[in-house]
């Protein structure tokens, strides 16, 4: 028990996850909950699947509260993090799973937030090129959003390998704990029941310019997405399918030597066997994106899917690999490592 | 009751569906039930959920049992329509929903059904052009694939007016009904509940041809697809993605323009007003396709959505639409306009 | 097309299934259509699967825009019915959906609705003794509440003919969508899907009295109920398990007997072939009650289990059949026989 | 990592959950995975969500494969486990998650499961008065059976304090997991989503005289058991309403306090606070009982419900929480505190 971490936000879903992996790591001793409008309340209330916490009070979420700390967590709503980031200075590690400090360019920022553009931060997607050494110099992290994590992960080997074309497509279907915690008339248990939709459709969601930042950044040229999510009737899980068209010489040996190449180190991005398709359930509760890959001949295309967890993997899982590089420890250190099925 | 009708296949869902239908169709009595291996029991046993017809005996599916019925429905697995068909001759309206006659090019057939083809009949889609002509003059039709109507449907407007490229992806969310009745251990509610898988990846779906068919008509030049089927935990419905890029000039006041005008007469393909989005369950039970397109300017993308109920407008009351046509009813005689929701 | 009706409270799920139920109803044709804080909207922005009627406006939900109707149904939350009953005068027959006019008894109602007693209505459950002449003689209607119709179905037969000790339990699994379209944070599709809960336990639930009303009535004496419901993962249904010890001589052979002397002449309520269970499926969008009994000769105890859709036979079907009834049209006029399944 | 395991039947539910379990399990190694018809196969075809044991091969189920290690964990179809452990005799503890040896009576046996008595181990529901003690002197432990596990922690204190008359009713809610992975027509997806259903009504239900056992033996006389399980739209969690008639004097502070003096001490049976209803939701993949309880004065009964995860309470978790005692280890190593929701 090296370090002591605050988590603010602790009665969101995001907090509740980052709770739920931080009670069983062997470094990481639990500290201050701290929350909004919940503050004052007992965290059991919220989280009661998380018995050994059931008695935490949840005090407001202050830098005072919040300091003292070798780690922060924040899972706050988008452009909370910024003054709070500024209050607590350099003390602790700062792990954001908020939006606020993923974009290079403020224009994407802006153009989908709509709020002054708060600062770059280094990003927390250890799988991406370069991206841990950076994580194990940094004091502050911003977490990838949960499709963004889904979708880079899926089409990483065939951009770092210059397998497709620019001009991708990513249609993945998600649970609805990504859409929070309030209640809202279209999140009902009665209306997602037995019901498919989609949402955010033809590049309006948030997460469509964090993708094309990733996937540019991994061809070294600008990258088109065309994002549609699709919400289905399940609590938990990001389903992504990604297509582009291949590139002349990109057949079916080289696409699979590829993801072979860029995947068979990482601890969490785990190509399936070849005919093994992911399945959400396959990483629920762990921290695993399960990927496979395939080429349509007839279509030209290369088609790669990606199945997470959005509340591990795609976001608090996320948060605690990258904290675990910051902080000097192992990367898949109190990560669970299976999933929970059926 | 000018007609009487013999299912074929009663005991799995698809006549299942067909007999829900029928119950309440005011021109058509329904009469011989058969089935395979389920011969000899009572429908109740198979559907509970069709009250009135729970004592009726099921026979075996022969050309003698099926004989005398103005309309025979087949509900048969793939490849056993034709002999079926051969033996009853002209004598009745034969609507197949099986996959044997759909197909205009053998090898599109054989490459994904494996065994010979059978022929080519007037195809039960009555929105495409032409086809509403073709199937008043039939007494043979082939009803499509359920994930093909949603696909075609969302598409239809955009190639019949121009607007895209011919290069599509389709990612279609299903519910588990498309899959039959058969039990088989990824389809238990243990495997299916709370989890997003894909199957028939990189062109293997058996509809991916059948999708391709049916653009390229409506294109007057081949169109290539790219369909990926995604299976989500609900038994009903089909919410297809669709996108191409728009081709020069194609801008979102054409699209929509494109849409309102193919779709307005239509009583059962219905473009949503601006801003609303297919979600499957406004179609559950309901021989309505739910269809919405935007323009995504920055991908250069079109981006169509349907929905339908993959045993309502997607087989069976796609099937009895086409009968009513080929019998010289009103188009949606008996056929259900309102959906079944929350 | 004999009658007019409308519908006030049009945007809730009662409304919509009311609606549903409506369009295809051969003698009445929808009229005004009325909301709360909704007027001013068209329904399809709420009940977009109700395409037919997607157009129409809500009026506000005042005796003025109500009047002039032959049936005027009121889905209004509990408390609003008496005010615009007694505004509308007797011009109209008003069936109620809400719980102000079930009571017979001023102290139950008052016990657990806590508002002054608005008065008693004739019972809108059809298959109790005496209740078809009430209703077909009357211009008001208290429809009961969805459990209450499960529970008392289901042991109609037992206390009718005093098979059972007057100390009865009842757990019942339900959907969601009796709870209302508000969103609260317990029933959203994060919090329900995956999981059961039980709520109102201990005899908190307010449709104990009203169940303890009906059997005591049966059985011509105060009978104790202990009701639980189940809140379940899925959209509509109640399923009711329901049990009393057997009283002296009551073996299976009498209450087999007995149960079907008192439910085979029933349209609605059906009696399965022994060896069948009820499921919520089978009665999903139908009309339908779907009960099954036995003994459990080890226990002492009869078990009789009750299927229905909280919306259809357990609301808007319940007042469509004792409309039918007190509008002198036949009982099963416009309902829906057949489920939707699977 | 003081001991090896084997799991016999590692290919079905309970041996998948006692795998990811025993994966992070601090004093046990996982060695030999043995299944019936799937051995010669890799454990990933199976359980594709334990990523780390995707490459372990299945062995044959032969007490030679499962000789050599500390602990066997029998996961296998009821009857088989007693030629197993003959031949494996004494060298290994033995944890048997089947109903073989769960029985003190071999009528109740011989009733219900129709072979003949194998014999009684000490039975593994460490919170049984005395079971602590017989546990950790123990070679041999029969795990017991979901439901009852449940039933029997809800209404523990009831009997153990002699609060309520010896005639229960349990009506329990349960996910599909519990009926096994082998594929069967009423339990795949498109027939359990949607719907709650009975089964095994009646006193059919095997776990009936289990339940009636353990209830017996706490109350120091005969129980009679009317037990109803129910079948709801989840794969995992049981539900347990459980009731009985107070005994004279039995109010709610003589009840609230015989659970608190019986429970607070227990490290997996929580009593939630008051006000707070157990839901499985809260449970899921954790080793923990949330139980509530509380008075029904009308209806003069005790009501108390249980939630518990039927794989890991219920079966797995429970399996090494006595396997945990019987090695002489804190019963709680290695077992998961906190659930995973939503």
């Amino acid at each position: 028990m090296g370090h002591t971490a605050a988590v603010a936000g602790a009665s969101g879903y995001a907090g509740g996850e980052l709770l739920r992996i931080l009670i069983d790591h062997p470094e990481i001793e639990i500290g201050a909950l701290t929350a909004g409008g919940n503050a004052g309340t007992r965290l059991g209330g919220h989280h009661p699947h998380l018995f050994p916490l059931a008695d935490r009070e949840l005090l407001a979420t202050t830098a005072e509260n919040l300091a003292g700390h070798d780690v922060v967590f924040l899972a706050l709503p988008h452009g909370q993090s910024a003054a709070i980031a500024e209050e607590l200075g350099d003390a602790a590690l700062i792990v954001d799973c908020g939006a606020d400090f993923r974009f290079a360019d403020p224009a994407a920022w802006e153009g989908h937030y709509g709020s002054p553009h708060a600062g770059t931060w280094p990003y927390g997607l250890p799988e991406l090129p370069g991206a841990r050494a950076a994580l194990a110099a940094t004091r502050r992290v911003a977490v990838p959003g949960c499709y963004v994590t889904a979708a880079t992960l899926g089409l990483l080997p065939a951009f770092a390998e210059e397998l497709v074309e620019p001009d991708v497509v990513v249609v993945a279907a998600s649970g609805t704990s990504g859409a929070g915690k309030a209640p809202k008339q279209h999140l009902t248990g009665s209306e997602v029941m037995g019901s498919a939709s989609v949402y955010g459709v033809g590049g309006a969601h948030r997460h469509t310019p964090e993708i094309a930042q990733n996937l540019s950044g991994l061809a070294g040229a600008p990258v088109t997405v065309s994002f549609t999510p699709v919400l289905v009737p399940m609590a938990r899980g990001i389903l992504a399918t990604c297509t582009a068209r291949l590139r002349p010489g990109a057949d079916g040996d080289r696409v699979r030597a590829a993801y072979e190449r860029r995947l068979s180190a990482e601890p969490f991005a785990r190509l399936l066997p070849e005919g093994q398709w992911p399945t959400t359930a396959m990483t629920l509760g762990a921290n695993t994106a399960a990927i496979q890959v395939t080429v349509d001949a007839a279509a030209g295309r290369l088609v790669a899917v990606a199945a997470i967890d959005n509340l591990t993997k795609g976001t608090a899982g996320g948060a605690v690999q990258s904290a675990n590089l910051a902080l000097g420890l192992p990367e898949t250190t109190g990560l669970p490592q299976a999933g929970v099925a059926p």
